[in-house]
Order: structure tokens, then C-alpha cells, then sequence
């Protein structure tokens, strides 16, 4: 893309047509400033395909508030809605909607609620709550959704990829095959769920971590291509950098070749003061080689030498590599424990395209409309009552039991608390007969998770960095039962309605089947 | 993002670590402007799981050819590597080579020839060849992948989804779960590949193509809230568009509800003296809702409207649901080809994340260096065959049989060409007991793939409009046997190498084997 179409393609116009349609239609009814709601949240956790996450990791907040910021009609983007037509070759946007549209063509009048970033996160819960003029809200839809769908996705995954490899270091590689620019969002979720660094040079300056990375097969082959040898080149790279020596040992033949050069060097660098790093692993049956590295590496007397891991690694391969060689390493006179303990991760392409479900079904659903000076709840049936959203303006609490552990979210009318209620019944979204009654002594904490982001417009809430997102996820992933963290087949966790958000939900339910067509 | 780090994001730093790590190792042994060639190709076609794509799409080449224009190292670019330190607290990069970065920190010294975009690709083919000083070229590496990476796979799918969809309209909806701003550039691949149009509002102008969109379920919503119906809804969307009113009609009830109304809609357009266009269907049985919209709409004397299908569809899930509609049709009184010929198509999230197979394996290997005024081909190793490079400077042809079909596609030696040779030897890329022998006769046409783009930094190719590209891919489709197309286990394409480059790929990968350590 030109330069100069970013602008145009990133700003306000990253949206669907269908939002400028929907708000003429507003605009000529008079209902285009009437103060609207709509929920964000997704219905389902991510399925790869044989296993299914049992939480997300909630991300993409501070970017959406960046992005919502900056986002608004200029002269070009009223222009490119003027220039369009419809089928007649009438214009399709009036100059009276587009002189509208240009003055109040922006983010300023919203209010915004949401869950922080790098907090554990369930279906069905409101993650982001968007209140002001129904037109403007309705433009919001495709970048919110965009913003939170993406990264929260990522973020996910690197927390699954993170449990799998028991607080060794990971680092994210997958600038090459991630979604174009898309995926400078998926490398700030990744450090957010677990990624430890990036080799993504650019988004990790801006985002304050250093870039990590060594060297590629490209450069033993260049060596090789010069009449040199392997050996030759990793002394080259050793020499540059003699405090920071990772050497990739897969270009030529691993155990024959490349690790018994990369041990003479990393013996040079030692007679010169210096400590190698370590080698990677890029090829082959990891499981074997590490085992195969980590005891030629310890009879030459690199016992502390990190041996990295990569190619197409997801949390599954990297279960499978651990099991593997907690099977093969006592047979080979190795201590399982000691080969994993010294591990480290390039995990790219299946982390950054979150391989097996590449989206969440995150959405932004009306639900509330102020009609005569009161929110009036806002429906839509579904023959699948799991898709029939939850209305009305809600709140959101966490509950923790007495191990400290959270053990339900619950979904309240705006003026309820559990703290008023004398017990907490826990209504199933959707099924009447399913429901548990929790005793307030058994319940230690009530926890808000929704805070206001954007009143009016007005930023009231201090982004955290990056780092202190993280604390929060692995506060929120210790209060979290071990269950609901399992890889495959995670207990399910409670997400519930209040028995007053229950009804209402049940009455608005039949009084709008009540009123279909077909029945009357 | 904060707006002013997007351009040190996605410039010169939109690359990994490690290529300025190999760039400044370079710079101390002084290789660092040796003149080398690096292949993009990728190894296997997309695999959805229970399918497999017989062929890609090439897309990407004109935004990487923009970016390599723009990006270059800048003060601000220079002063992040400046910044960084290894273990011990040194700087790692020197003010030697941070000054030769400053000034040939560009791409414009390189040489690019490649495939152009919308022709039909398969793997293991060179489908961009860059020519250039080693350090440069390698920097390139990252976004070069991404760039091509993400646009062939997207267009790839879009292909399929088009091919499914029997030359009915097919709108691209994905923006609200592409990845990030990656969605733009999966928007364009998907108009390359067989979108018609996009919902995306921003790029479809940039790219000239005017964004579609109707209205969401939220509308319908907002109108109930308000203490009105659907009914009132339609009408005011008929109202504002009354040329172009699609209406979606499962908001409430799909058959009791939304497309009555939207026929009671529709006729009151018709006594205007208007023709409505559609209606959308977005949930439930597709086919069945379709095939009773058809009859509902016909009876009303509207046997053109258009029937829009949405709802989580590629290529496989219209494939299915044109399949029950021929069944199906008939026992209903209805002729399947009729309806199939009025269906229009929204294709979002499994579109533009190419879901099944969310990234193509896409890589760039240094083929050759120059030495001693002479091009040395670059090797690598591998345990499987399959991933050994084909090293050298490399042609490639297409043949092209006395059908027109596309036979085969050649990689031959530099020097070579296929018109010099007296018979056409196919010689499988790995299997030296794999092969045929082609009559001159029998091939009408050997065409060479790669161009120049790129000359030393200077652009000498027109860059074609999407509109072009698109009937380049629609002359390569027809050019391809219907066996390869199929959607389900297609016909294996042959891609081979000339006798000379076999005997070349044998020669070095055996002289490789030799040198290695553990056979001296």
C-alpha cells in the first residue's frame, strides 16, 4: 500500500459500510443521537481442533482507546462517502447526514467500561461496555471488534503456549507469517500472555522490550557458499558477539556437524573470559536432539548452556517434546528435569495466526436504548438460545471462594450487588433447571471487573505497560483452579446470571415471541 | 498504537532481530556487500485439514514493492539498534556499522524479478528472486514474507471460496475479525483471489472498488427498543435506500417474521416504482431458508431478488449448501438452479483468515553468492529432501500442453531454455526415479513466469490494477486442468527440474554430504 492510503485505510474509515448506512438511516429518522449500549463480548472460547481453551486472556484495550482517539471524518474520508452511489448512480450519502457526519464524525461523546487488559476471561461476559449516540456507537462496531477479537486471541493462545512450557523463556518469531501489519497486534498480545520477548525489532522498541534474535541457516550457507565451513562462520558470529553466542546448529547435520562446532567455539569464547549462551534447535525430532545436546553440551563442560527450541512449536508440541523427553532421558542416563529446566522457545507462525482457530467470535451486540429517560432493554431472538444475547445495562462480578480461587463470574441488573444479596443464586444462561446457590460465607470477595476506560470521550484510566499486564495475568491465572487451565479438556467455568437478570431476560424472551407475526 | 510509532513499526524495523545481528557480523568479516540471491517460494499448498488447496494464488508483490520504496533507516530507526545492549550492558551494535546502516540502510540497491500477482503458483517455484548486497537482502527477509505470505494464502482461499461459489456475487465481510490492520491486506487479496467487493470501507477506496453494506440485526433492535417493529424498521430502511434495499430478515423469525415483512416491504417500493434487491439470511439452515425465501419471494412476484447468504461460509460449508439445495429444490417444487443462480454471498471470517490454514509456509533461502566474478550456488541440509532448497540462479517455465492446459511448470538452469532443449525431461524434485519426457511436439508453449520488477532499486514494471489482475488469475484458472482445481483432492501438479539442475542439485548435495565432519 501507498503511504499516503494508510491514513485513509486505518482511521475512521476501518469499519463496514454497513455502519454509514445504518446511520443515515438514524440521522433521517432522528434516532441517530439517541443514547445507545452495546456489549462486546465473544460466545465461545477458542477451539483448535481437538482441544478447546477453558479461559482467554483479555487484551487489545489500550490500542482500541489509541485508535478511538485518533479516528475521525477529515475532509478525505467525507469526500470518499460523498463520491459513492448506489444503484440509480444517485449519491448514496445525503449532504445534510455528510455535514453531520463531519462534525460529529469522531469518538468524543462515547463512555466506555471494560475489563483491564491481561485479565482471565470467560464467554458470554461484557468485556467492553460502549454507551453514547446510537449512530457514532454503531460506527465503533468493526474497529472495536477488530482491536479486542485480535489480540485477546493471541494473547490466549501465548498464555496456553506459556502453561505448556513450565516458566522457561519464550520468545516470538512470527513476524514472517503473521497477517501483514496485523501481526505487530498479535506480538504485543503475545508478550501479554506469555511471551517473554520478540524478535519483531519495530513493535517491541515501541512497546519497550528488547528484540531478540541470533542468526538464520542463511548465514552458514553464505560461509559455505564462500568455500568456508560451518565451523568458520559460527567463529565469526562468536566473535562479534562473544557475550551473547546462540548458535543455530541445524543448517548441515545437527548432531554430526553442527553441535560439535558449536561447542569448539563456545570452548574459544570460554579460554577468552567469555560464557556462550547456547544453541538452537530448528529441525529434526526435538525431543531427541535436545536430549542428545544437553549431554554433549554437559560432558563439555556447558552444563548452563540454554538450548532454544523452534519450529512450528505450539502448546501441544511442546506438551508432546516435554513428555518425550521426560520418557527418554532416564533411559539415556539423563535427568528429564535438568534438559527441560534449561529450555528456552521460538514459538512464531502458530502463536501469532493462533493455528487451529484463527479468530474469536467476539461481538458487539445492542442492549440497551434510553427511551423516555430510562434504558430500555434491547433484544434479539436467536433459534439457538446460546446466541440470544444477554440485554439490558449489567454489571459483573467475580467470585472467589474460600481457597481464594475465583469460581464464578456473575452477570447483575446495573442496581444489584452480591453484597446486598442474603445468598447468590447462580442462574445458567440458558437453562432453566440448571442453577447452584452459593452461602455468602463461602464466598470471600465480589469483585467488580468492569471499570470506566472513556467518560465522554475523557481518558479517565491510566494504561498499565506492558509489564504490570502481565503481573495481572498471572495474578489472575494463580486464583484460577488448575482444572480450568488444563490444555485439553478444561473443567467448564461458571458464568452466570443473577436470578433478577434471569428473569428479565426470560420475560423480554416471551413477550417478543409473544408478538411475532406468525402467532398473533 | 500511539500514531507516531506506526511508521517506526512497520518501516525498516518491521524485520526480525536477527537480520541486523547477521547484517553487522557481515559488516565485520566484510561480506556485508557481497552480491547474493535469495528465492521466495513456498513448500506446500494451504492444508485446511480434510483438504488441500491444488493450487495458490500469487498476491502481495506491489504493497511489498511500496514498502521496500519507503522503508529505509532514519535518525529515529538508527537510535533504537543504537540503543541496544547485550548481556554484559555493551552496546551490540557498533558506530561503524550503524553508520553504514544510516546511509545504505534502503533497498535500493536490490533487484527484484517476480511472478506477477493473480497468476495461478505452486510450491517449491521461485515466485521472487532478490539479487543484491548480502546484508541488504537479508534484511528484507521478514516483511518480504509477510508481505507475500499473507496475500498469496488469502487470495488462495478467496479463490476456492470462488470457485464454490459458481460466479455468484461474493462480498468480502471480514474487517471486525481479520488480524488487526493485517486485514487490509487480506481485504485486497481476497478482491485478487474472487471477491467482488469488500465491506472494508477504507481500502475498497483506496483500491477503487466501491465498500457494500446494508444493515445489521442491531437496527431491527434499536427500532424494538423504541417501541416499534421490525416492519416499521424495513420501512425506513426501504425509506432511505429505496433502490438498494437489502434487508436481513432473521433478526426476529426468519420465515414467520423477517421475510414477510420484508415482502410487505418490498411491495410497497414496488408501487413507488421501485425494485428492491434482497434479502439477506445470516443465521439457521442456510439452504432451507434459502429455498423457502425463494418461494416466498417468488410467489410475491419478486423471482429477481437476490438472496444473500452469510454466517461462518467458505468453500466447503457453499459447497454443502448448494448441495442440499439440488436436493432438496425439487422435492420442495423448486428448481435448484434457479435459486442457486439468485444467491449472493458475504464471506467474512473464515475468508480472511484463511481459517483451516491461517498461514502459508512461505520462505526466502540464499541460493547463491558471488565469488570470484562468478555466481556459487548456496546449499542446505536437510534430514527430509523435500526441504533442500533448489540452489543457483534459477529460470522457470510453464508448459503449456496442445489443450492450452498448463502441464507443468520447469525450473531450469540459468542458461537455459526450454526452446533449446530437444525433448523436455521433468525431472521430480526429489526422486531421481521419478520422471518424464515431454515431445517438443506436444507443447505448444513455454512460458517464462518470472519478471523484472525491481532493477537495482529502480521500478521497471507497471504495477496493474486489481481489475487486471483479476483477469490474469481468471486466464490462469481457465488454463488449469479441472482435475488440479478441485476443492477436495485435486490433481497434483507437477512442478520438476531441467536434467541440468538435477544433476547440479545431486552434485552439491552430495559434495555437502561429503564435508561433513563426521564423515572425515
Amino acid at each position: 500500500m501507498k503511504s499516503d492510503q494508510r491514513q485513509l485505510t486505518e482511521g475512521i474509515l476501518f469499519t463496514d459500510e454497513y455502519q454509514f448506512t445504518m446511520a443515515q438511516m438514524y440521522f433521517r429518522m432522528g434516532l441517530h443521537e439517541k443514547p445507545a449500549q452495546f456489549d462486546y463480548f465473544f460466545r465461545d472460547y477458542p477451539d483448535y481442533g481437538g482441544h478447546k481453551a477453558g479461559y482467554c486472556i483479555n487484551a487489545g484495550l489500550e490500542w482500541l482507546a489509541d485508535w478511538m482517539r485518533s479516528a475521525r471524518f477529515r475532509r478525505e474520508e467525507i469526500e470518499c462517502l460523498r463520491g459513492q452511489t448506489g444503484r440509480g448512480g444517485q449519491p448514496l450519502f445525503s449532504a445534510d447526514f455528510l455535514a453531520w457526519l463531519e462534525r460529529n464524525g469522531h469518538f468524543d461523546a462515547l463512555t466506555m467500561r471494560a475489563v483491564p487488559e491481561g485479565r482471565v476471561v470467560h464467554p458470554n461476559v461484557p468485556l467492553a461496555v460502549v454507551t453514547g449516540p446510537l449512530a457514532i456507537a454503531q460506527i465503533l462496531e468493526t474497529s472495536l471488534l477488530n482491536h479486542l477479537n485480535t489480540q485477546t486471541l493471541i494473547a490466549t493462545k501465548a498464555a496456553r503456549i506459556h502453561e505448556s512450557c513450565r516458566g522457561q523463556l519464550i520468545i516470538e518469531f512470527g513476524a514472517r507469517r503473521g497477517h501483514g501489519t496485523g501481526v505487530n497486534a498479535a506480538t504485543r498480545a503475545a508478550l501479554i500472555g506469555g511471551a517473554h520477548f520478540s524478535s519483531n525489532v519495530g513493535i517491541s522498541h515501541a512497546l519497550g522490550f528488547p528484540p531478540k534474535g541470533t542468526h538464520a541457516h542463511s548465514m552458514v550457507q553464505a560461509f559455505l557458499a564462500m568455500g568456508l565451513t560451518e565451523l568458520d562462520a559460527f567463529r565469526a558470529f562468536a566473535e562479534t558477539y562473544p557475550d551473547d553466542c546462540v548458535l543455530l546448529v541445524d543448517t548441515i547435520d545437527t548432531l554430526g556437524s553442527g553441535i560439535p562446532n558449536a561447542i569448539r567455539v563456545f570452548e574459544e569464547l570460554r579460554r577468552k573470559g567469555h560464557v556462550p549462551v547456547g544453541i538452537r534447535l530448528d529441525s529434526g525430532d526435538l525431543a531427541h536432539l535436545a536430549i542428545e545436546a544437553a549431554r554433549l553440551l554437559d560432558a563439555a563442560g556447558f552444563p548452563e548452556a540454554t538450548i532454544v527450541l523452534s519450529n512450528e512449536l505450539d502448546e501441544l508440541s511442546i506438551w508432546q517434546i516435554l513428555t518425550q523427553i521426560g520418557q527418554e532421558a532416564a533411559r539415556n542416563g539423563m535427568e528429564a528435569e535438568r534438559i527441560i529446566g534449561r529450555l528456552a522457545y521460538g514459538v512464531g507462525t502458530r502463536l501469532v495466526t493462533s493455528a487451529g482457530a484463527p479468530s474469536l467470535n467476539g461481538v458487539y451486540k445492542l442492549v440497551a436504548l434510553r427511551r423516555d429517560g430510562r434504558w430500555v432493554p434491547a433484544m434479539k431472538l436467536s433459534d439457538s438460545p446460546a446466541k440470544i444475547p444477554n440485554p439490558g445495562d449489567k454489571r459483573v462480578y467475580r467470585l472467589y471462594d474460600r481457597r481464594g480461587k475465583a469460581t464464578a463470574d456473575l452477570l447483575t441488573a446495573k442496581e444489584e450487588s452480591p453484597a446486598d444479596m442474603p445468598e447468590i443464586v447462580l442462574r445458567h444462561m440458558t437453562e432453566a433447571r440448571l442453577q447452584r446457590t452459593l452461602r455468602k460465607a463461602d464466598i470471600v470477595e465480589a469483585e467488580p471487573l468492569l471499570g470506566t476506560v472513556v467518560d465522554q470521550g475523557r481518558p479517565v484510566y491510566a494504561f498499565p505497560p506492558i509489564e504490570a499486564i502481565r503481573a495481572v495475568r498471572r495474578a489472575d491465572l494463580d486464583r484460577l483452579d488448575p482444572g480450568v487451565k488444563r490444555l485439553m479438556n478444561p473443567h467448564i467455568y461458571h458464568v452466570s446470571l443473577s436470578e433478577k437478570m434471569w428473569q428479565m431476560k426470560q420475560k423480554l424472551t416471551a413477550s417478543m415471541r409473544a408478538n411475532l407475526p406468525r402467532s398473533s
